[in-house]
């Protein structure tokens, strides 16, 4: 009996509030120096860890460099070796698509074919999202389907889209069209498994009418499809943990794995960290969520963008906000990321994830601040995957004693 | 999907060059004072120590005590509870036997036995190098062959030997017949499988054969055999992480090893350590090369005849030696030891063993020595098994991202 079939033995539904605060990426690297979080000025996270119990997790595994879906997957309890789920799907949800019985769902990126098919630039620049909108009315309006596969584009922001086909016998997964680097040639999407050869056709076939359809157009004249799939089945955060839990999120991507996991999508006015803390406070009103997803996600951003001083800034932000959270009297607080994405490194990477852990039951530690080297000393220790998840519920008071 | 085929579907093939530097059974104890690390002056290991990130390594699991074949699987990569692997195969590859498909192998020692069948010295008080050639010549002269099965035997070290089994349905693993104590009898080989039943007759007629030959021998009147085996199946750490492994070791069973996983074994020209940084520094001027295994044994055999002061020294030797592999640059290099050796118990123990990572790309901890008691708090936390060699990997930029 693995983990998770335990855990979902011992939960019980208590009136205790969760709020889960995600700063995407915020595990850093200082060189010889500081990290993000280290330069960061943060009263509030400082005067959390104090009060509260820190930690080091690992989203998947030591030494694995997470996805942002895997990260994800693993901080709301699911394993993330059991649970793999492309991107298409996420995405599709993320942008309010409503699901049906026999779609296929691909992420797409407008991108730029320079001579021989080579791949020259994997985002075409970053086109404007209204570029993309009237790209995608072209192609739609050009081909509505292939054969009985009906097709339904949805743009995203900058050169991002989704690709939903629709029709029998439409089986995932598929592998992608993306080479993943610049000054290689794109590739045919071929099946996984032998029932998803008509899925593998029109998917192919779609790419090939796309750039027909778009060779006179620069920089966006090809597309590049990945995580193409079916939508997974996996259970809900209410059927394995007994939760009611909000999501609040501004990106597709988040919205979407939320979404997967059975979370409710609070809608978001606005696109700032405050907008989403007002959603938060609205949320809370309604006394049926008793966990709180709050993702930001320019923590990672900058990461990725190698830009450190304005990650720092993004926590110091995001720690202005918090009295706001607080306020509200959740019984449990975490804060952590989903994995870390060093500025040193411009990616994602494999270093553990700072956590911190507000509850009335914790056993405080001697942490002082809230950042990697203080968490490395932290009471939770080491976790790892769904672990995180079971402390956060123990400590919520959700779970039953294990056996006699 | 088991932790091995995750990795296997994240490596890359990167140019990054990796040193894994094994000081066999370094990690030691202090009773109340301090361990064979914490006596040691070894400058560059600290600088090293405080540059890098240092952690504990548990080879197999908490409170097991590896054997040298366990704790190196799992150094390189490899489960140790999926592949296990006997005595015999890796001494003769060692020995730098080719194998040959439908041989059975066995680890020999020459022994004393006394009346009634007990073996009242387990090494025959290590009887020379020489001597030994000369029994075994005696042996091989008088029994070239039983039935259709021919025999090869290999001279090892004083009172060490390999005995090589050729012929159709030779099937291991069988069992030992050496007792592992003295004033117990020797005991017959049974097969470990219904298709070893050829095998062990074979076995069990040419110990007979050789109580007749040597009986007239004192003290090497006897021979006791064990880790009967064939020549295992393991994927090599090419297919398995797209590495190209050389390996530098003088024993034979830590040759023995490296080639089973694939490495290339380097020739070293000596016997001492200076001898190996030598054949070290020639083999990274071959560009294939990116994973190099440098084994050193003096600090487990130290540790294992209980001398303290001698394994400090040898601690102390390889430190002042460690200039000369830092001079090559390498992208990602690893101290650390296969088990831990504590003189004080005189053998291999189940001590988690201490472990320092260097590279660029590693976050930084506050640990200012290579020691038990520093890598404790250091930055890897406590390891376990093949997560080593995951988190080894990672740092050389050679696993890509898990999943979405």
């Amino acid at each position: 009996m693995g983990g998770m079939e335990i855990l979902r033995n011992l939960v019980k539904k208590t009136p205790a509030r969760i709020v889960l605060v995600v700063l995407d990426g915020v595990g850093g690297l200082g060189g010889a120096g500081k990290t993000e979080l280290e330069s960061a000025r943060k009263p509030h996270m400082d005067q959390l860890a104090r009060e509260g119990v820190c930690g080091l997790w690992e989203p998947v595994a030591p030494g694995i460099t997470p996805g942002s879906i895997s990260g994800h997957l693993s901080l709301f309890g699911y394993d993330p070796f059991s649970y793999r789920i492309l991107r298409g799907p996420v995405e599709a949800l993320g942008l309010g698509y409503l699901p049906q019985r026999g779609d296929l769902y691909a992420r797409g990126n407008f991108c730029t074919l320079g001579p021989n098919n080579l791949v020259t630039d994997r985002r075409a620049g970053r086109i404007s999202t209204e570029l993309n909108r009237q790209l995608l009315t072209k192609i739609s309006s050009s081909i509505p389907q292939i054969q009985d596969v009906k097709i339904s584009l949805l743009s995203g922001y900058e050169h991002r889209f989704c690709a939903i086909f629709h029709g029998d016998n439409l089986n995932g997964p598929l592998t992608d069209t993306d080479p993943q680097e610049t000054m290689k040639p794109f590739l045919p999407s071929y099946p996984l498994t032998p029932e998803g050869e008509k899925a593998a056709r029109v998917v192919n076939s779609f790419v090939s009418s796309c750039q027909e359809i778009l060779k006179g157009e620069h920089p966006a004249n090809f597309i590049l499809l990945r995580g193409i799939d079916n939508l997974p089945r996996i259970p809900g955060m209410k059927e394995l943990f007994h939760l009611t839990p909000a999501a609040i999120a501004i990106y597709p991507a988040y919205r979407g794995i939320a979404q997967l996991v059975g979370m409710k999508c609070i809608p978001v006015d606005g696109e700032a960290p405050e907008d989403e803390i007002r959603a938060f406070q609205s949320a809370w009103d309604s006394p049926s969520y008793d966990f709180f997803y709050l993702h930001f996600k320019k923590t990672d951003s900058y990461g990725e963008d190698g830009n450190f001083a304005r990650k720092v800034q993004e926590i110091e932000k995001i720690d202005a906000l918090l009295p706001a959270i607080l306020q509200k009297q959740p019984d449990v607080m975490v804060i952590t990321g989903d994995h870390s994405t060093p500025a040193l490194m411009k990616s994602h990477s494999w270093h553990p994830v700072p956590v911190l852990l507000w509850a009335k039951n914790a056993r405080r530690d001697s942490t002082l601040h809230f950042s990697e080297s203080a968490c490395l000393w932290g009471g939770l220790g080491h976790l790892r995957g769904p672990e995180l998840m079971t402390v956060l519920l123990a400590h919520a008071g959700k779970l039953n004693r294990f056996c006699a």
